[in-house]
């Protein structure tokens, strides 16, 4: 069993590659839940629905998100009635929020409402929230506190974050499944998610950062900067903002207490060194995923130093 | 000004006319609220809908309800996803729903949530719920007790009902501008929709029997009933469920507390004098409503008999 820790977009192209690999039964995904919002009333689980739109085959490869060949007939009326209409909810794609929503109202939990979505859409691998409790990733910008959403859709990432919380995750807990799933797992996938928003809200769910020093399995990372910069997103800006380094190495810095492995780009070599330094072994590769083969090849590597 | 109590299909049609008839900004429109209904999560209000979708000319006439031209995209995914879906939400009409749950889960009540809608679809007549707090009617058949919605759209109306009651009705109180409006209207009309579970709920908020019983302007009523058959619906099999006669005549029993006059089908010529003996004026019309020219022919009836 391979369990993956991913936010959304990086994470997804990591995830169908490992998914054309390996058959995705022998999947477990732990999704961030700190970007999940409430709008319009519905609950959207954004990096829940990235990966398992990506798993079903529906995902918008051009988008990143959303169902390919969506409609916005609803959002277009919502806008009519005076409705926010920044974030850009598909007809079908809502289906997913108001089924969510109506589940979680009648009290099922936001795993087993994740377990469910996944058997409609005939998803093999097993996608897991990072908690049932609801966390939620805020961002201090000037005098301005702001969502993930609000800050990454609606201000399309250009304030200066000063600060990053997750609101909520001292007291939450990891959903049924993941902390086994961590201990039994024969290799584990940190994805080139955000290390801010997108991995740091998994780990600051108390246990699973235990969970992930005590595993036996391999814990391979990937990096999601290349140089200074985030390979899509914000995530060197909010690095920064978080006290590390924009690089590389500063997230082999913020892993290092649990990270075995760390994959970085050839061009990052000079920082092999640093990184080794940390007691994580430094891996160079192709690390962007841009085709279907990209994303085959680097889950390929992935593999081949877990089984090592 | 000319207040309207009114249930869905039925009264919607008056309305139609009235409003053509007289400027809809001097239309003041009571909804019944009995039949609102959560699904997927979502507050549904069909009698509202229904009125609001005719008087912004987006009705789907040859159903009745919901937006015409709408698309059912989301519906079904929604199916795929494992939810019912035997109420028919269209892609536009799930909007008003969406923005309706999301306003109310921000603590916005029904009936500002309702003009809000109103003014948004350009609206010019005032739509008022009967009451911002939650009643629900509900039919006991067998040994099932079902909501409206589950009684009219998934079983057809075909069990037979016991009783009919308004769970919540006796701690409600009428939406703000309700009484107002019945104390200072120039007239009231009382649409051809069901006594039992359109009118019937309106009547039971307390106050507003009392405020139609005070009140100084003409009280006109129109059957829903022709023969013993209500024109369209269930009507007479609730009447004789609730101990009424199904006819013109059980109907003007029901309302002969505060009704001035009763328009009745010329078929149900015979039913005048058993009227008249209530204290109600009985008036004869063609109250059939096929075409706009009906629907018109019949309000300009109402508004000389109020004019009296």
């Amino acid at each position: 069993m391979i369990v993956v820790l991913t936010g959304g977009t990086g994470g997804a192209k990591l995830i169908e590659g490992l998914a054309a690999e390996i058959d995705p039964a022998e999947l477990t995904i732990i999704c961030n839940t700190g970007d999940d919002c409430v709008l319009h009333g519905l609950h959207i689980s954004p990096d829940i629905d990235t990966i398992t739109y990506t798993l079903a085959g529906l995902i918008d490869d051009a988008k990143g998100w959303g169902i390919k060949g969506d409609t916005f007939t609803t959002l277009e009326q919502l806008g009519r009635l005076g409705a926010d209409t920044w974030f850009k909810l598909g007809d079908k794609d809502l289906a997913t929020h108001i089924r969510r929503t109506g589940l979680l109202s009648e009290r099922v939990r936001l795993s087993q409402v994740t377990g469910h979505i996944c058997r409609a859409l005939g998803i093999k691998a097993a996608v897991l929230p990072m908690s049932d409790d609801r966390v939620e990733t805020r961002l201090r910008a000037g005098d301005k506190e702001l969502t993930f959403q609000e800050y990454f859709v609606k201000e399309r990432w250009q304030p200066m974050v000063r600060k990053v919380y997750y609101a909520g995750v001292v007291k939450s807990k990891p959903a049924p499944g993941v902390l086994n799933a961590l201990g039994s797992a024969s290799g584990i996938v940190v994805c080139p998610s955000n290390p801010v928003t997108s991995i740091g809200p998994i780990l600051a769910v108390p246990g699973i950062r235990d969970a992930l020093k005590e595993t036996r399995a391999t814990v391979v990372g990937v990096s999601p900067i290349i140089g200074a910069s985030a390979i899509s997103g914000p995530a060197h800006k909010l690095m920064s903002a978080s006290g590390w380094e924009a690089s590389a190495l500063g997230v082999a810095r913020a892993y290092a207490d649990y990270l075995d492995v760390f994959v970085i780009a050839h061009e990052d070599q000079s920082l092999k060194a640093g990184i080794e330094e940390l007691n994580i072994r430094a891996v160079t590769a192709d690390i962007r995923m841009n085709s279907p083969a990209d994303k085959q090849r680097l889950a390929r590597e992935l593999l081949a130093l877990i089984r090592k």
